[in-house]
Parts: structure tokens; C-alpha cells; sequence
């Protein structure tokens, strides 16, 4: 299965999108990081985001999509603007029709290295080894990405199918939202 | 001019849409409140609200849109849904290529009521005045949202023209972003 991570950031967004199947090393496609200017205006920079992910989106045509959750344990400001951000990110799944899903930063990190507390440099560490990559991906948005991607191809595969097998009988029966 | 207000949540989100001139009594169109359900999926409520808000947006054919800003003086489980739906909200007016702005709770209720700490009662009480109407707005996230419409009409003409004869120079000359 194709998947696309989305690290959820306003001014740094990791996307990554990377195949495989459960239990296996998986293939980088490809990652990314899009950036929007912290004085610039919100609107322009949800717009900016939510535009440069539905492209991502369409260009890479992911079964599903993986987002970070966001929690309030940061800094309160920048947590509004991550929150803002994961909006935009889980729309752009949305919107596509595909299955999203959302996993906490510790349950990504046991995912790929076998505990929940591993730092950022074992995470990238791991994803570089399981991409087969000659060198850590940068920046660490994007190895984050990645991580989620991979994450969900191990862990949330039958989730995903079965979130899609519930949405595509909620479109056929019409059942009301 | 029109403006379109929103007072953003993810159970319930408040719509209204406002016509009026700086200083006079303004005219209502029409309010609404947007639901979702707490136990639904956090993708398909947000994919929800933006469908939602597309649609208002492309029925009323506002020249702006005023959005609550959210802070984090609230519950820290309810802003982070209050943040996404916000996020929601913005990229309605940005998608739709129309200026949007943003206005802290205290600065609805001083445009309003003269007071930035004005309870809840005493800013519906002066929407249903100012609004000529026989009866107050409900639910309050109604009033909420037609309060920022007002807000917007009496404050931000001024910015909001501002803001769209940037947007527009940006496009005429392709400034990247």
C-alpha cells in the first residue's frame, strides 16, 4: 500500500510518501517539506498549505493518509498554529475521499524503534535504515513524515481498510452525516 | 458590504451573514449553526464543516469573512477542536479568494457593546437591536457569529479593503508566496 504522511506544521509541514506492506522494509517515493512565512497573513498560509497538499495528494495518489496528533503538551502558541495545521492536513485525505489517520508521536516511535520515548535521532536513524536510504532524510520534518508513513503501513492497515470499507457503505446506503 | 461571520467549533460551529455600512444598524440575511457529532471521525467532521462553509460562502457570496480568533484561555481538550475548526473556517473565505480576518472575543464584544468584557446576554441583547430583529438569534453560537459579521462592518472595512487590494496586487504581479 501507497501512503502519505503528513508531519502538521504552519511553518514547516513534513509530507512523506513511501509503499510497502506490514512487517517489511518499505520504498521511498518521495518527501517533502512546505513552508509558509511566519508574518505572513493566516489565511494565505492555511491556503498556501492546503493547496500545496491537495496537489501532493493528486500527484502521488496514496491509498491513505497518516497525521500527526496534535496535543497541547508544546508551547501553547505554537500548538494553535500545529492544530491549524492538522486541520488542513487531514482535509486534504479528506476531501480526496481517501481513509485518514491519525497517530500520537509515541505511538509512531514504538512503531518504528520499539519505544514510545526514543528521540528524534533514533526515529531517523530507524526510517533511514528501513528506507534503505544512503543518508538520514532532511530536514526532520520530513524523516517525521516518513516515520508516519511507515508507521501506518505497519500498524494501521486494517484499521485504514476497514475506516474505507465503513465510508464507501455510508456513500452507498446515503446515510445522512 | 456583506460579510460572512463565523464563530468556529467542531460540535457546533456559528454562521452569519450580514449586510451593512460602517456606524448604521446593519441588515440580516442569515444564520446558521453547523453541526457535527463528538463521536464521528475527527476527518469526516472537518471534511463536514468545510463542505458546509463552502456552500454558505458560495449561496451568500460574501465580499469578506470575519473569523473568532482562538485562544488558549479555554479548555485545552475543546481549543484544540476550536483551533482545526477555525482552520476549517479561514480556508472557506481564503479558497473562495475573498479577504479574511480575524477578531479576538474582546474586540466583538467592544465593537458591539462599547465593553470588551461584556457578558454573553448583553452582546446577543445588542445584535437582536442592531439587527432590528423581533427576538433574539439561537442558538448564542448564531449571535456569536453575527455579532464578528458586525464586528467586521463597523472595524475592519477599512483593513479588509486593505488586505484585498494587496491580494490582488500579489496576483497581478505573481508575487510568489
Amino acid at each position: 500500500m501507497r501512503v502519505l504522511g503528513i508531519d502538521p506544521g504552519l511553518t514547516r509541514c513534513g509530507v512523506g510518501v513511501v509503499e510497502g506492506v506490514p512487517g517489511r522494509p518499505c520504498k521511498l517515493v518521495a518527501y517533502y517539506v512546505v513552508y509558509t512565512e511566519a508574518d505572513e497573513d493566516i489565511a494565505l498560509r492555511l491556503r498556501h498549505l492546503d493547496e500545496s497538499l491537495a496537489k501532493l495528494v493528486a500527484e502521488h495518489r496514496p491509498e491513505s493518509v497518516a497525521v500527526e496528533r496534535v496535543f497541547s503538551q508544546h508551547n501553547v502558541r505554537t500548538v494553535m498554529g500545529t492544530a491549524q495545521a492538522s486541520a488542513v492536513a487531514i482535509l486534504a485525505g479528506a476531501r480526496a475521499r481517501l481513509p485518514v489517520q491519525t497517530y500520537t508521536p509515541s505511538e509512531v516511535k514504538a512503531a518504528i524503534t520499539g519505544s514510545g520515548t526514543a528521540g528524534k535521532a533514533q526515529v531517523t536513524s530507524m526510517v533511514t535504515r528501513l528506507l534503505g536510504l544512503d543518508k538520514p532524510p532532511r530536514p526532520a520534518d520530513a524523516a517525521d513524515a516518513l516515520a508516519l508513513a511507515i508507521c501506518h503501513i505497519w500498524r494501521g492497515g486494517t484499521r485504514a481498510r476497514i475506516a474505507a470499507a465503513a465510508q464507501a457503505a455510508a456513500r452507498r446506503t446515503g446515510a445522512p452525516r
